[in-house]
């Protein structure tokens, strides 16, 4: 049980953090803080937190658990915040979805007690937003990557990945430079490839036409272009060199696929697509085995 | 009322057309042809076809209506096959992805008959395949272009019309030039995309990893990946001409984000990201009213 948690951002991420770990009975009292007092107050009316944070100092007293769901942007101002008034038994960790620059930005921020700091990706995610938008079960069945410091001593780590298994998450171990090759090609370049289209669709001169004709296959693959364009251009940015090579990869890939069509050569498209759907086949079978929570994971 | 429609190729695509107009009483008796005997020995079991056909005078005798849900490369085939048997009452259609390539397959073997095909397309589908794929609402609020000929009496497209009015699309019409350009940008460009990221990813010496990470953002825009490797094949080749002009201009977009992204111009992939996340919003907005039955397609 966490005596005091205070949570930086109230929103989907942060908020469904507060109200998984309350269902779970493993956090006595929440703190909010939020840019937007307003997501402060509607927070609090929705029980998502018993408390809007004021001054630092009496907000980080006696806290247990600091998690960071606030822009990854944001994340050294924070820390250096907090630093002032961070006591020894405080672990902090964050939500975002770049590993490697966030932990730079905690060396920088808390230099000697970057120990207590340990960076954080659950996998889970909607395209809503605001306290509204956070549920209890956000996290159920759902990974929580833990990408954690040289210098974190095992119980913080521990008392992060115990936060996540109260949410009902499956805990993953990854360094930062890991996550953000991994992430690189399976969330960050798919974004990217999906804003692409829509933009590339939309700036044509028939666009309204071709828009009237795109239907479910585009819709699901298009779906996560309705993302926040503030939140992937940070990530982007922040994810720059294990973004780019996974791109110039990529593109590779579709000069490759654009000469066969352009030969006319059927039986290198046919390899191509059946490689792909076959992967895909494999890969779903394996999600839908390993999401579904398995008697070990619950009894943690 | 349709006295007797044939239809070849009793899968999804066909046989939901089967059930559909079952359903709307707008057919009095349904035969159906297939190359696999086993799907049509289903289709019977499962009421979709009221006959399997045998020799074709018998089958294509009284025919009011043919639709052709076979494999678009077998369409100039069975047109063949047909015409030695089409009587001047006969209207065939199809549900073929690319409508160039069929409607120049048409010309070739129906000739001096050509009039009697109506080049169509129900804008539905599903990853599902068989006759036990078949629903009698597949089609209910899609769309359904028609590509007439020139040739195409105006009675003749009102048959085919009437007939996916029955199954509850709503019609829609371009020719068969401006249909493939279309297609190629919203459909048949995102499958090309689609099965390119998947194969990419799967091709990686740390695939197994990378899909262990993968999450519903992937899943979502990688779904149209779990396609027919064949079928695909088959209309990128149809539609190579548009589909390379489509393919291009998405490497050319692609180019360019890469160049901001190497020059960390935050603000240029901000620009591209919220344009897309803004069109796709309309977008989906639109759809969503569009889809909608309204009163007046209901009344039809």
């Amino acid at each position: 049980m966490l005596n005091k948690v205070v949570i930086y951002g109230v929103g989907l991420i942060g908020g469904s953090f507060a109200r998984a770990l309350k269902k779970a009975g493993a956090a006595r009292h929440i703190v909010g803080m939020d840019r937007s007092q307003d997501a402060l107050r509607r927070a609090l009316e929705l029980g998502i937190i018993d408390e809007v944070g004021g001054a630092l100092p009496a907000v980080l007293s006696g806290a247990d658990l600091v998690l960071l769901a606030a822009p990854v942007a944001q994340t050294e101002r924070i820390l250096a915040s907090i630093l002032p008034h961070l006591g020894p038994d405080t672990v902090i960790t964050d939500a975002g979805s770049t590993k490697s620059d966030v932990a730079a930005a905690a060396r920088k921020a808390l230099t000697d007690k970057v120990a207590q700091f340990v960076p954080g990706h659950p996998i889970a995610g909607r395209e809503t937003n605001g306290p509204e938008a956070a549920i209890d079960d956000l996290y159920q069945g759902k990974k929580a990557v833990l990408t954690p410091l040289p210098e974190n001593p095992a119980a913080a780590v521990e008392r992060v990945a115990a936060a996540w298994r109260a949410c009902g998450a499956i805990i993953h171990t990854l360094t930062p430079e890991e996550h953000d090759k991994v992430f690189a090609a399976v969330s960050h370049l798919p974004h990217l490839l999906a804003y692409a289209l829509v933009d590339d669709v939309a700036r044509k001169p028939h666009a309204d036409l071709l828009f009237q004709y795109a239907a479910s296959g585009f819709r699901d693959f298009t779906r996560i272009a309705g993302s926040s364009p503030e939140m992937w251009r940070d990530i982007s940015l922040a994810n720059q060199a294990a973004l780019l090579t996974e791109l110039d990869a990529y593109l590779a890939q579709l000069t490759q696929i654009r000469a066969s069509l352009a030969a006319g050569d059927g039986a290198a498209l046919e390899t191509t697509y059946a490689n792909a759907q076959r992967a895909r086949r494999q890969w779903i079978e394996a999600i839908e085995t390993a999401e579904t929570p398995q008697p070990q994971d619950l009894a943690e």
